[in-house]
């Protein structure tokens, strides 16, 4: 499996690329706009050829390249069916994507947003915005719910090998991965927090919206097409 | 072999942690000053104690936390003769130190500076600011030479096996890794290019000086003990 990790600096995104090294196929999980140049110029130099997009969910602080991706490689959008109306193929818990010889399972892990996956390929997890390293996705908008993050994140995540490699959406602290076992034993959110004090927690933290909420959550809806100005005439 | 590549986005430094995961003994191979928390956080809940802390180079763009680390967990710092006179370790090319039974293999590949040394450790390569991702280090202070770093990533590093994994010491671009096959293939300022042509390219670019270049370097120097004020009595 060849496996990359890609960041873009201004919203502290992870982008992850998987491809199967033998039919030379790739996802990208979480790809972001601004960075589509880099990305497919990394995709062409690795000879790879990109099938999958995969959206771990709605984003409200960066918009997609997932539409055009599509466009410009003919590759299929995954993402919930809870979720954008733009995306190929709506998959749910315990359904399976191939990516060449790769199987990536799916795994709904919703709080953050109610249309928020995981994905578990060969002992990694890309958590999106449910569980990051040492914290959580916020819960606060997109029909975030915090109860339903920690069940999200207790029971689906937490109960895979100590050893499961979490690649996170965003890390703010420049941490690029943990594992299962140090999230279980030292995340201060939820190590030996109860659901009442997890939602107590969520609900007591104060947060300006982000910034490009607004703008992202509708584009990403349309997997990143920025609606063209409307003509007034 | 543990291991994790940590960043800090002030600088677009990278930092990375090595740990013999039967012993626990660690090496940090260019820690950042103002990350030395994480970092010792970090130590702590993987249940390691930090041997080593290994300098690539002198740094111009930030200060090292070598010393800071040296004081709280006793570590040797280990960096080229050529370079900071507050190391306790001086290396030079083909020399080995051990972390644990981890084998690190000391190249020198002058060029960004004069004190420039590359680590390789079971198929990973650290490459400082010699060869960054389909760029290099620049040459233009603290005794760079353009003609010499060509001749040390072409010899030393582009002579590794294909599948060498390259960690640089920064990225501008939110690359996390690289090969040195893809390096060699796709660095625009090396691939197909001569060393007169390298030459030329790297006297060209006229760059403003890095902005710590005052700070960083003298600190450095003393492993990142910044010298308090002397009072004037």
């Amino acid at each position: 499996m060849l496996f990359r990790q890609l960041f873009d600096a201004e919203t502290s995104s992870y982008t992850y690329l998987l491809a199967d090294e033998a039919t030379r196929e790739a996802a990208l999980i979480d790809p972001v706009l601004e960075q589509v140049e880099r990305d497919l110029k990394l995709l062409t130099e690795l000879g790879l050829k990109l099938v999958l997009v995969l959206e771990t969910h709605v984003h409200a602080d960066h918009i997609t390249s997932a539409a055009v991706l599509r466009e410009r490689t003919g590759a299929t959008v995954v993402a919930s069916a809870r979720g954008a109306p733009c995306v190929d193929r709506k998959v749910g818990h315990g359904d399976v994507v191939r990516v060449g010889g790769l199987e990536v399972k799916v795994l709904e892990t919703p709080g953050h947003t109610d249309d928020s996956l995981s994905f578990l390929c060969e002992g990694r997890l890309f958590t999106g915005d449910a569980l990051l390293i040492r914290a959580t996705g916020r819960t606060d908008f997109q029909n975030g719910d915090a109860g339903q993050l920690y069940d999200s994140i207790t029971r689906h995540l937490f109960s895979l090998p100590d050893d499961t490699v979490v690649y996170p959406g965003h890390d703010y602290a420049g941490h690029a991965l943990s594992t299962i076992g140090e999230e279980r034993n030292h995340n201060p959110r939820l190590a030996g927090k109860t659901r009442d004090a997890f939602i107590a927690f969520m609900k007591d933290r104060k947060l300006p919206p982000p910034k490009k909420l607004d703008v992202a959550v509708p584009a990403n809806r349309a997997c990143g097409r920025v609606a063209e100005p409307r003509a007034h005439s």
